[in-house]
């Protein structure tokens, strides 16, 4: 960082809301900062689906246990984290360092300072853990490396963030336990709500498409059309300001592996950047430290093997990770698209209907990943099973018509 | 490169033998060098598949009008097309310039020389045409452009090069016009006949069972159990020799895109490096220039619109690379494994059966990619509905298989 995060007074450039679910708060909880977190954070009971005409309907997101998802600042979360680590002894912070280079195999890792003093600082580690983002600075070393693979995806897609202020009485314009989704097909708007009742407004679009939008009035018109209902919460003029203001920012999914090279390891989205349609990626991250917190205690420690350590958290992370970066994907389609369909609503109602039945067995993709702590590559296993499951049931239904159908009919 | 290829005497690390098919050839053809490299390629008609106990059967590549692929050697090809640029007055070579930078919006890029002399050395021009393979030096500057799309896979299996070499008295130790390959499922070898009536002999394997094997010994029983009968035609002292003094080289399959930036453009290895197991590198990579070619001939020219040019040619193209790239992979599979099971030679007697029957509709994956000009994404979109009409054909046959059973029993 440039600075330290908790001096500024934005997160410039990145989605201000995250979505906490289970496999964040588990980790937590491990540092016992899941209880401070949750009551600044905005509950989410359901996705609120809003209809070109202005209709509303709700999906919940666990039916059976009402488990919510939180929407909580991301400058709310750095500075809880950063306050937390500089109270432990052992834990020092440093800013304002430009990583430039470094050596993966000794662990040692090159800076410039950003006031431009003292040259270069070279920091050297037993283990040193990249957790530098999806432009992650030292995944760039790791790609010096051979037998490391790697693909970064962009989306044709853009987001631009939009804002509906508080009401005139300091109120949630929106019912506020919701996660709002204007679903359009090709595109679509989404909103979560900030603890000072306001709320962040998300506009997911064909680059193209953004581009197609030059004045004032084709925006007003196209906003009219599309998300009629939304046009006096944003308000109009403050609509057009941010509109023509901002530029829509790219999407990108991220794969790579191992995750460990020498006495280094990426974590998060260095390591598994996705596209932010599951809300899964911080969740993802924070697992990743749970997991090698758990592999440390089991292998690590004074005289542990930590190449075993990273060698393990390679192997085992890697299927998880890939697995939510394509279901990240794919819910995009879901979200925008298929949420409108009758066939999906047909099998959330059955997949609801066999989770109240079956609890143990019959676990919805959704809720096995953001109310779970299955492994997202088992959490797609089970979906395909259970896809398999429906198909041959109603493929059997199919012969035994027929079968019956030909039988009445040679019979009589 | 490092200096002029045709001053060295081998293409070191690199595959010695190239598969020419009709792809590369009509590339050729268009500046009158398809002759001279027909003439000193040597045609394979076939696979021929060696099994364990040393017997062997034949695959043709095409039973319907013969067509073979030619064998080509590296470096005579490198002599043939630089001799032939030469000529030229347009075209001016210059070796020993590594590139370090550049800027692919002016179309300039930055050379070292290899002796050390005269600093940095720039290159300007209209279009630039980034030729520099699979690990391109071009295609970094790409890498920091926003929304490029790449990915780089290494497989688990590394390859080692072994030779055969002529017999005492001068002739091809194995039948020449053959492709010769020892599929034993998890790894296999194959051999490629050279001008000198040398065989160039590839062993394609897992990394780990290439670290397995660490003594004379256990090369030698290996080699005894899985490739008997190319033992005595390697030479146990030449393979003991080779194997220990080589590493294994991994085999990198590389998608990226757009192919164009600028004033610049990516083709061959650098856009789309694949595994060797379909015999398509080079074939598509002189793909891309004949595509390059036409666009520039029918969009391009004087006063032409150069940018078009080069959307264009990476809209078109990016499809078919990333198809070949994905069939490359697949073929090792088939290559290594598959061709050792009924069912593939079924499906090879069915489909060179229908070929025979329909030539301009049923034409086969193998024969469309290495003997048409077929874009290579059709050919996959081909073989999927092949795969659906057998399918649909079987299923048919089953339904009035089980009416019939069904009608016979009720009437019964």
């Amino acid at each position: 960082c440039p600075t330290d995060p908790r001096l500024s007074t934005v997160s410039q450039g990145r989605s201000i809301n995250l979505a906490m679910s289970r496999r964040a708060r588990a980790a937590l909880a491990l540092v016992g900062l899941e209880g401070e977190l949750l009551r600044h954070g905005i509950p989410m009971r359901a996705r609120m689906i809003h209809g070109p005409a202005g209709d509303t309907r709700e999906i919940p997101y666990d039916q059976r246990t009402g488990q919510c998802i939180y929407s909580v600042g991301r400058k709310f979360l750095n500075d809880v984290l950063l306050s937390a680590a500089e109270k432990n002894p052992h834990v020092r912070l440093h800013f304002g360092h430009k990583m430039t280079g470094g050596d993966l195999d000794e662990g040692r890792i090159e800076f410039e300072r950003a006031d431009g003093g003292a040259g270069t600082v070279q920091a050297v580690g037993d283990l040193v853990v990249g957790c530098d983002g999806a432009y992650s600075g030292v995944r760039r070393l790791f790609m010096k490396k051979p037998m490391f693979n790697f693909s970064q995806t962009y989306i044709e897609h853009g987001y631009m963030e939009l804002r509906i202020p508080p009401t005139d009485d300091g109120e949630f314009a929106m019912p506020p336990n919701f996660l709002h989704i204007w679903p359009r097909g090709e595109f679509m708007m989404i909103a979560l709500p900030n603890q000072d009742r306001s709320w962040t407004v998300t506009l997911f679009m064909p680059f193209a498409q953004f581009e197609a939008v030059t004045t004032d009035r084709e925006l007003l018109t196209f906003f009219g059309k599309h998300f009629a209902d939304a046009v006096p919460l944003l308000g109009e003029e403050a609509l057009v300001r941010d509109f023509f203001r901002s530029k829509p920012q790219p999407l990108v999914s991220i794969k790579c592996g191992p995750y460990h090279a020498g006495r280094t390891l990426l974590l998060g989205d260095a390591a598994h950047a996705m596209v932010p349609f599951f809300g899964q990626g911080m969740n993802a991250g924070f697992e990743d430290v749970r997991l090698l917190a758990g592999l440390l205690d089991a292998l690590g420690g004074a005289g542990g093997d930590l190449p075993a350590v990273l060698r393990r958290f390679s192997e085992h992370r890697n299927p998880d990770a890939e697995a939510i970066c394509d279901l990240a994907m794919y819910n995009y389609i879901e979200m925008r698209d298929l949420v409108n369909r009758p066939t999906f609503l047909l099998r959330k109602k059955l997949d609801n209907a066999l989770y109240a039945l079956l609890p143990d067995v019959w676990v919805p993709l959704y809720n096995a990943v953001t109310f779970s702590d299955m492994r997202y590559s088992e959490c797609v296993r089970n979906r395909m099973w259970q896809d398999q499951v429906i198909r041959g049931f109603f493929l059997t239904l199919l012969v035994f018509g027929l079968i019956l159908i030909l039988t009445v009919f040679l019979r009589s």
